[in-house]
């Protein structure tokens, strides 16, 4: 699962106690362990062996050049969505050739950008975006390759703010119209459309949608390869869940046993891109409770980390599960809400933020706390750092790198300086 | 109202056609209006003039120290929610007795900053939050002044994420629950709790409601004087709303003329705190096409602008009046959704970030726009900039500041080097 585990009543990352990383580093703090982040990758590697793919890291979950670098130095490639991603993958030690570059609104400058650093892939997600490349190949005297976005119109059962792969979404083409955008593109000489591109949401917790969603894909291929159109590529994208209430996420050998035989018959390149399913469960956030305080019937822990540094409880009414550090016999046998110990509270879990939208967790049942213990909020590699913002000026927090009995910065504390230097004009 | 209007069918920003703006500093781009902005403080200020208010600009709305000063040097004070804020009044050139640090997680960090900056009022959120100011005072050797802030227990009609003054809230004492920790802190010596601090949410467009609230706040104190406490102060919060659609906000006048009859009669010193209200219209975000593309029977304006400026609509389903900046003989006579004109077709104006949630306008009918043209996102001056993230590694915008026919950045654009900046460790 991962390398945040209760030893004797104490969290530890990896070799080292919770605890000892918040009284070093300060908290608010963002933990990663390497050994977990790492070992997610190469999970992923092994169950998709059989048809080599090519694993592109999604960025955007989880952006820290040294985690980055980790993936890099084992042959990762990196999924981008934007010139900022692009940056951070090559100053991370890409390959530019393992770099596909996704999203609805590429500036032209960033696809400039990408073309000069000569990435391997566009994902191409509408006919003006393709009208639009060959204008700047031409102008640029280059080509380069790129992959057909398609909606395979399948419902992942996410959030409505995640699910990407339906119908009339703002992103790639519905599925029934890409034959057609093909065929406007046949002509064209510079960006060669070699492959389609799909992704269905995030997080996805069922395989069988991942099955279908690929298999429609794979018909789609067959159907443009009889109509001339050669392709050699298929990116699936990514999506795979994480676990935040437990063991709730299938193993990517599941996806894998579900979706290679349609793979590797095709003799297709193989494209993934895992975000969540690398950095989810390889993050946590420790935070300190400045205040208890009892409103009414209702109990707020409010502790020193907020919708700032985890915005899904807010944004999406996410579940992350929050426990003491020092738990002694309270040690939760899982992350799931209910827990079994008698004399759990109700509390809900609150920043400093001055909203009534930052919160970490509500009405959950944990044990008292006080004033200065730790708490550790549970899966937030993903999607947290990542969305981090300053509201209410708040510096952001360190991001802390374990890798067995060590621990080391790889993001530091900002500082009130941070927050107005580019007001300095 | 405020001085972003259409001349001629050109959108303006007091005297500088919008599209020489963005011709000039690039998109996206927060562009704020200094002669709306100010316009707006003395409104307030006037219409409170009975009662000689401490008006203290509520940071958190829009905290560009630029703006911050513009109101320091005509004699504002500060509200503050955090040591970065405190930091930033402080760099505006505040002076430290007018401000006021409010919040429920104020770190003993923050606190001593505050003290030692000498700051002229705490709003005390709980009764943990009075036992540790004791204790701190009494480690510095300090004396300071506190309000409690209770919450009334009116509904004024806000998102739930906004909404603040209800019982059962994060925030400050239940009313009901006031006489009981005032008379627990009787014989505290260094902290002086002199009044009450009030706020029920954001934004209110019922002055009912706000009167109602201070009746009943009033009530307490009157109460409590009865009592033997010496209260002199009265905070009644902000949350003064913002016109999103035209004209829905009441004017600061007719707040005032609601709650000075029963301010003027007790002789109190009356502290305010508006954010929204100053910043709220004056300033507007201006954006970039990318791609048109239609997507089944739904067209999606694709722009340069996302979520990452502007996380409103996402986080509370906010409404922003949206419209080309080159509007021609489509000139809107007001911001609502409904515009006279015929041939309008609806689109949804969204951003380049890899989320469904990433959009500024759903379902608004608009006119014809086409790749490159520039739209104008309105009453983006509060909770714009200030909630800002770098999601999807995307450096965040520039801010300009609008003075007649000047025009000066105020915060330059982020770079990709920025993003990392901390990351170098």
């Amino acid at each position: 699962m991962d390398e945040f585990q209760f030893h004797e009543g104490r969290l530890f990352c990896e070799q080292i106690p919770a605890a000892d990383l918040a009284a070093r580093f300060g908290t608010p703090l963002y933990v990663y362990s390497q050994a977990t982040f790492v070992a997610h990758y190469e999970r992923i590697v092994a169950a998709f062996a059989p048809v080599e793919p090519l694993i592109c890291y999604s960025i955007k979950s989880c952006p820290n050049v040294h985690l980055c670098r980790l993936l890099a130095e084992r042959g990762s490639g990196f999924d981008v969505v934007s010139g900022g991603e692009l940056y951070r993958a090559l100053q991370a030690g890409a390959d530019p050739r393992k770099i596909v570059f996704a999203g609805v609104g590429k500036t032209d400058a960033e696809v400039v950008e990408a073309l000069r650093a000569g990435i391997g892939l566009f994902n191409i997600e509408s006919r003006s975006e393709l009208g639009v490349m060959e204008e700047l190949l031409a102008q640029l005297d280059r080509r380069a390759e790129g992959a057909l976005r398609v909606n395979p119109d399948v419902d992942a059962g996410t959030h409505h703010y995640t699910t990407t792969g339906r119908k009339e979404t703002k992103f790639g083409v519905d599925i029934d119209q890409a034959v057609e955008v093909f065929e406007q593109h046949r002509g064209a000489r510079r960006l060669r459309l070699c492959g389609i591109h799909l992704h269905i949401g995030s997080p996805v917790f069922d395989v069988a949608a991942y099955a279908r969603g690929i298999e429609r894909g794979v018909a789609l291929i067959d159907d443009l390869r009889r109509r001339g159109f050669e392709l050699d590529t298929i990116d699936i994208g990514g999506g795979f869940g994480a676990h935040y209430r437990g063991a709730e996420s299938p193993p990517a050998a599941e996806y894998a046993a579900a979706v290679l035989p349609a793979l590797r018959s095709r003799g297709l390149r193989v494209i993934l891109e895992p975000g969540r399913a690398i950095a989810g469960n390889a993050g946590i956030i420790l935070t300190r409770v400045v205040h208890v305080k009892q409103s009414g019937t209702k109990r707020f822990v409010i502790v020193d980390a907020s919708m700032n540094e985890l915005i899904r409880p807010a944004l999406y009414d996410a579940y992350h599960f929050v426990w003491p550090v020092e738990a002694g016999v309270l040690t939760p046998p899982h992350r799931r809400p209910e827990q079994p110990f008698d004399g759990l509270q109700p509390a809900d879990v609150v920043g400093p933020v001055c909203e009534s939208g930052d919160f970490l967790a509500r009405a959950r049942l944990l044990p008292e706390v006080r004033r200065g213990d730790l708490l550790a909020v549970f899966t937030a590699g993903a999607y947290a750092m990542s969305m981090a913002s300053q509201y209410n000026s708040r510096p952001r927090a360190a991001e802390v790198l374990v890798d067995r009995a060590d621990a080391r910065l790889i993001r530091r504390r900002e500082t009130y300086s941070d927050l107005v230097a580019a007001e300095r004009v």
